[in-house]
């Protein structure tokens, strides 16, 4: 089958698995997040990308989106194992002309490296940017027909505040009036968009990316992924930071896609295993522009190959359902980006060994707890 | 770390994997689930185990807790792979006195049988027993001193129509009346369940038996573990049939338990990543009675050996978070059962070949859909 596009991610927090668990949510970010991203270095970026890449091809993922810092660590990151990447980071300067120099240099120079990166100029979210700024980047958006990347409306406590903020506009109502998404960009998240917000994303050519797994481990809520559909939206799926997922599994991220809306709509019909699969595979990719998500004459050779042989997909009814409803990285034998192979049974050709990897990692998630 | 316990499924239920998703809860039943059933027969029951005890081994499962017919095909199947078996099944016999004939034998049969295997006397549901018979088995529960098994509670339709039904009375409180519980016993599902019914079933010693994969997938609704567990309760964890799961994920059943009660109650902090793997060890084993759980001098030696050395479990800060948040079935490496090996990186021994095994399956299952 075509590889995964984890269409949202941190990657580099995949040093923090398993140390801001079980925590409220304000406590999670502000005693534990925060202060640990402080201390992220270049370095702690491209080791913790590492690792997640390790994670990512072991469970059949062949495409990224990374919205952190230091996006030149990911890159090289991702182009030691040849996956796909869309880099959405802005800078982590206080000036906005910084940040807007920042954007242009990142537009110009990962859009021309090669086939398999792109850049999206991106912003964290409406409550963490001045309105000059997001104003200024819709600016740059108009003029190099830019799509944006931006984290919208994950929390009740966002939107409140927003309207609060502005006037009564939500989020995308927000974004929407400083022209932000007037070439179409990203909403990742999008758990308390009304109809109306839907309608103006889908007006704009925004495509949602859902974090199933991390809006239920932080207690933010459910995206009402089948209103989208219904409206015509077609979302692609995330796997978010390891920090609140606590995993980068797009088997896990299929399931919640449809039973999380089979739950919330009472209706065990809402939202099937293949919208999920198309949701995590050629949604994506379309809209971060890769020519890949499906077998395709002309496509990118990312795929990943499943054991039909293993005993949770037997007997074999429906592969769709399966893909969606019984399989997990388990069932991943070999996965291939760009036509290289990448993992196979056990073995990861990243461009760096498990055992450095693993090593590093260790040592910077130990410098970073000792300055909490 | 200890095996699993899957304490309520209907394993042979793997047949008809992937053949009835995606459907409203009516038409799943009553067009496809209940004409399946009706074609069931021994030999159908045994593979399906089989199949189904592959997939557990596969996962680090060596306990579980089987409600459905035929159960001597079951007990067949889990003495082939040494696993530990509760059987809590009736008969499909419409006469009183024949269920309750096979309940008693059943009871002397297998609970002298291995101290690997159990036996429950066991009901379908409220709503598919005469009251005459529920109070016959409570009598019989009440001479022998058996825990009784039953659904419970699994749908608002359910509770409501009992209501109409008894005066008012919800299920545990009608069970409760008729004596179904003056042993103690296991309720599966309790998705339905109010602060007074919880006090109820912990009065009367009974184990709720969670299964939020199924419960989300049929959108019957989310149980309340966290009231459960403030109240006293130690809920157990099941993964229930395939034909509404669709696998056999002790894995996902943890996360689930812990994360949609975070999202149900909005507190990123409800039930942690320890109260799940006791749900998904030792509250099952202790609820059956059978000494596991946890490695401990004097228990079975029922053991899951986990690849710690996987990237989704790297780096490793805390080792329950990361079981639960982090792992899946790719992690299990060995499972051992009564000191047994049964799975070993890819080989099963589990008493058939998975060859021989998915050739039956897919031939029953091939039959069955033929009868629809």
């Amino acid at each position: 089958m075509s590889g995964f596009c984890n269409a949202h991610t941190h990657a580099a927090m995949s040093l923090f698995r398993g140390i801001a668990d079980d925590m409220p949510l304000d406590e999670w970010l502000n005693d534990r997040i925060f202060p640990l991203e402080e201390h992220l270095t270049p370095e702690d970026m491209y080791w913790g990308a590492m690792l997640q890449i390790a994670e990512y091809v072991r469970g059949g993922i062949t495409c990224f989106a990374d919205m952190y810092f230091y996006i030149d660590s990911v890159c090289e990151a991702a182009k030691n194992a040849n996956l796909c990447v869309a880099l959405c980071g802005g800078s982590m300067s206080d000036s906005e002309g910084d940040v807007l120099r920042f954007i242009e240099e990142c537009y110009s120079k990962y859009n021309t490296m090669s086939d398999r990166i792109r850049y999206f100029p991106g912003l964290h979210a409406e409550y963490t940017c001045a309105e000059s700024l997001i104003a200024k980047v819709a600016d740059f958006a108009a003029e190099s027909g830019a799509k944006t990347y931006i984290h919208l409306s994950e929390t009740l406590k966002e939107v409140g505040e927003c309207t609060v903020r502005h006037g009564g506009l939500t989020p995308p109502q927000y974004l929407h009036k400083l022209g932000f998404f007037d070439n179409g960009g990203f909403a990742a998240h999008c758990v308390y968009c009304d109809k109306d917000d839907i309608a103006l994303l889908k007006q704009s050519g925004v495509t949602p990316v859902i974090n199933g797994a991390s809006n239920l481990k932080l207690a933010s809520g459910i995206a009402p992924v089948y209103s989208m559909l219904s409206q015509g939206l077609m979302p692609a799926l995330g796997t978010d930071g390891t920090a609140s997922n606590n995993a980068a599994s797009m088997f896990r991220e299929m399931y919640l896609f449809s039973c999380l809306q089979k739950e919330a709509l009472k209706d065990a019909a809402a939202v099937s295993a293949e919208q999920a699969l198309a949701a995590a595979t050629e949604h994506g990719y379309a809209a971060l522009g890769f020519p890949g998500g499906a077998l395709r004459e002309g496509y990118f050779a990312d795929m990943a190959l499943l054991d039909l042989s293993a005993p949770n997909m037997r007997p074999l009814s429906d592969i769709r359902k399966s893909l969606v409803y019984s399989a997990d990285t388990s069932d991943v034998l070999m996965t291939v980006a760009g036509g290289k192979i990448v993992y196979d049974r056990g073995n990861f050709y990243i461009g760096e060994t498990l055992d450095k990897i693993y090593a590093e990692c260790e040592a910077r998630r130990d410098r970073l707890i000792s300055a909490l």
